[in-house]
């Protein structure tokens, strides 16, 4: 570990899919929420918006129905839904990309609280499935990613490629340029 | 200000776009690096690959000349180039989010090593000329980004839409379901 917290934050976030019984407080939720308001986007558009769904609200489980992961998302305190609002989209690869930056924001909010959390992608599959069973208009709005939270019930593990693997080309003298 | 040093990156954290002409070390290139590969992406898939250039290199000026942005390109101590391998992409959607997770995971890293950083997404609309004049092959490589980094020469500002303007439904009761 360095002494940056951020770096060590961004190196130590895991993917986290099983959830004690404890609450999640609404300051928590307010504060990932918070985090990924703050994300940058293409033009400053901010095409996301927020859907909250809490462990005692029937839409949990319509949402479980509508993902092979439906036992996560049964086990989670929170969802956070993401949408993006096609009438503030330009442009299909930015608009997802800023998506992807404020999911990864709410996820380093979490982990910072001592949350844990996951990023569920496959339940777009569904689209628009799922934007309309939740009620939402889907000429509207489009599914994201949904993210499910609580305190972790496991430590969680990843691995990633080597940096070398992902360079297009050796990079890394001792020069400062 | 929280106590909380993640969430006051994510706050505090501006594009920035003007440069002093202060050097950018390799090592703070690489923590930006590692910060992007430890971002989350679909299957874990890992889709980005990275290009550094210089301000000594004569990529620089090749891309400068292919954004309306050139003078920032040409400010920058140095650009992080992040492209999405094809061969690994599985999803237009999640492929692009993941990219978005990764540039922001570097420019929170940028912030925490007191770099500026924006992020250039007018860029790609010119691929894939961008890829072909970088002397990479653009069947396998799509530009996602570019990342302008140096020592900030200015404090940079922008604002967000209010947080209640976001939410599908309210949030933010008292209770901790």
């Amino acid at each position: 570990m360095s002494a940056n917290p951020i770096l060590d934050a961004v190196k130590a976030r895991r993917s986290i899919r099983r959830f004690t019984s404890e609450p999640v407080a609404d300051g928590e939720v307010l504060a990932m929420l918070e985090a990924g308001r703050w994300a940058p986007s293409g033009q400053n558009n901010q095409p996301w918006r927020f859907l909250v769904v809490r462990a005692d609200d029937p839409r949990q489980e319509v949402l479980a129905g509508l993902t092979k992961y439906g036992a996560i998302v049964r086990a989670a305190r929170v969802l956070v839904c993401v949408f993006l609002d096609k009438e503030r989209c330009y442009s299909p690869a930015k608009d997802q990309q800023g998506a992807g930056a404020c999911l990864q924001n709410m996820l380093l909010a979490a982990h910072s609280l001592g949350l844990g959390a996951v990023w569920l992608g496959e339940i777009i599959n569904q689209e628009p499935r799922v934007t309309t069973a939740l009620g939402l208009d889907p000429s509207r709005l489009e599914l994201a990613a949904v993210l499910a939270v609580g305190r972790p019930g496991q430590k969680g593990a990843s691995t990633r490629e080597a940096l070398a693997d992902l360079m297009l080309e050796p990079f890394g003298g001792d020069h400062a340029g």
